[in-house]
């Protein structure tokens, strides 16, 4: 059964230049949370690779899938040695182009929330485990980093972070169900995070409840 | 080997009302937690899920029983929701209700030490193998939760906590190879959790050892 | 598969009484920085436990090898138990002998750098995953412990610690490559290590790089 979920595994479809995006986008994220750590070079790969992968593992441990996805495909290490190499050479105009990071962030979410419900699906389990699947994959690899740099997981306290995944993931497992075209699920859910996700952060919404 | 496992898996029979009131205990527990933190509600719904399902999925993941437990069935999900909800609605009360929650709680740790002791017999590993998986069930919920909110895990310094689970799961193995009849180590292996929890805390003993 | 390699697993080669050592002396830093923590007994037991087993643990949980290791062998509890009672015992002295203790955890990660490289060839994974789950097995008992007591970890900022390992895994493979003998390979890897990390120590080598 395994053999078969990794033959038919997403990574191999035309949503893999977007995963290499967001898997470079958590890599620097992860490098650049590092640095400001005052981690040496080894400590930062190991955070960027925590956070770039660290989500996927999470829900492939979780549903037993092995080995977890980016222990075969060499493509993973090549994209994190690159983001760590960009996190270090334009450490500077990363940080000042914190608009462009923020959406790369969120395309980085979106896409692997699609990812993570896809591959939950064809593991043969209930829509409520890959939606479920499909926020862990998305955003287990920056609690990862922010519990390994000892802070308290920021997401918990982000504005409709979680939540536009959850989005996301509904939408692609309702268009799914109701048209069946892959294409369609995949773009209209990734579309369905970047817009919730950047609504929320220009309005400042948020599902802090006062009790 | 694993559908075997599943198929005599220990939700079915009647520990099962228990291993809801834990579910549900630890869920609460993990939401008062997230809400101190003014986590928001997808954090809060985080910390109860991690909190109420760590444990047994920390077990499954080292025994390899694949999907781990919860992904397979819903009443986890609803219960966590449950919890979820009564944490919001009702967290004046429950705070006031201490020494009922301490109560739960003990349920809690004391049902979860003994399904983790039966799951792992049931993947016929060894007896200490089999109280390390008791303890772990029992304890690494609560652990996980100290550690996504930022926190050194309480029940490292706690009266008698693991030490309880620990002196039950001796019980219930105890019990089974003597006398075999599961009813009885069950209940009697959970009423050695809740009594020596109970006086440990009436009468602060502690494991501490001055060095 | 899991099964066969269970069998060609490396615990039972002339390597393991290096394997014990290790397994010993990361129990007793785990043991140590608990008591440092203020945990009882029992919290000194369970970070004892996942600083000696939690990296070998993380890798067999990646390559999908199951029971975990330490769960199929007796010896891992009785070293571990050991390494408690000697923490516990001999405090002071161990505090004292700090220079023994840097050589024995340096021989310990040089051990789990071998041992991790070993088991993921035998899984049939590539040379890239094998040098990663090397270096995992290596360090990751030393982060686990640091993030269960609430610390930074500290090999994030340390000389020349997992990069140390991260040679040590290359010469292992190139060695076995090149030329074959499992003994050879074993030894110079290991040296490798200890000497990079002696020369490192002494030097105050260090891979931080400021940006």
């Amino acid at each position: 059964m395994t053999t078969e979920v990794v033959a038919t595994a997403p990574s191999v479809n035309w949503i893999y230049p977007l995963d290499i995006i967001g898997t470079l986008v958590f890599a620097i994220s992860g490098v650049l949370t590092a640095i400001d750590k005052k981690f040496d070079l080894v400590g930062s790969l190991i955070i960027g690779f925590v956070t770039a992968v660290g989500g996927g593992t999470i829900r492939d441990l979780l549903i037993g899938r092995f080995p977890v996805g980016w222990l075969t495909n060499r493509h993973y290490f090549i994209v994190i040695f690159l983001g760590l190499l960009l996190a270090y050479l334009f450490r500077g105009t990363i940080l000042k182009l914190r608009r462009s990071m923020f959406l790369f962030d969120t395309v980085g979410i979106a896409v692997f929330t699609v990812l993570g419900v896809q591959t939950t699906l064809a593991a043969g389990l209930n829509w409520e485990v890959c939606l479920i699947m499909g926020v862990i994959s998305a955003v287990f690899g920056g609690i990862l980093r922010d519990v390994l740099t000892n802070e308290v997981p920021l997401i918990f306290r982000r504005e409709i972070y979680a939540t536009a995944c959850l989005a996301g993931g509904v939408v692609y497992l309702s268009l799914e169900s109701l048209i069946g075209v892959r294409a369609i699920s995949t773009i209209t859910a990734i579309l369905t995070v970047l817009v919730i996700r950047y609504v929320a952060v220009r309005r400042g919404w948020s599902l802090q409840i006062n009790v």
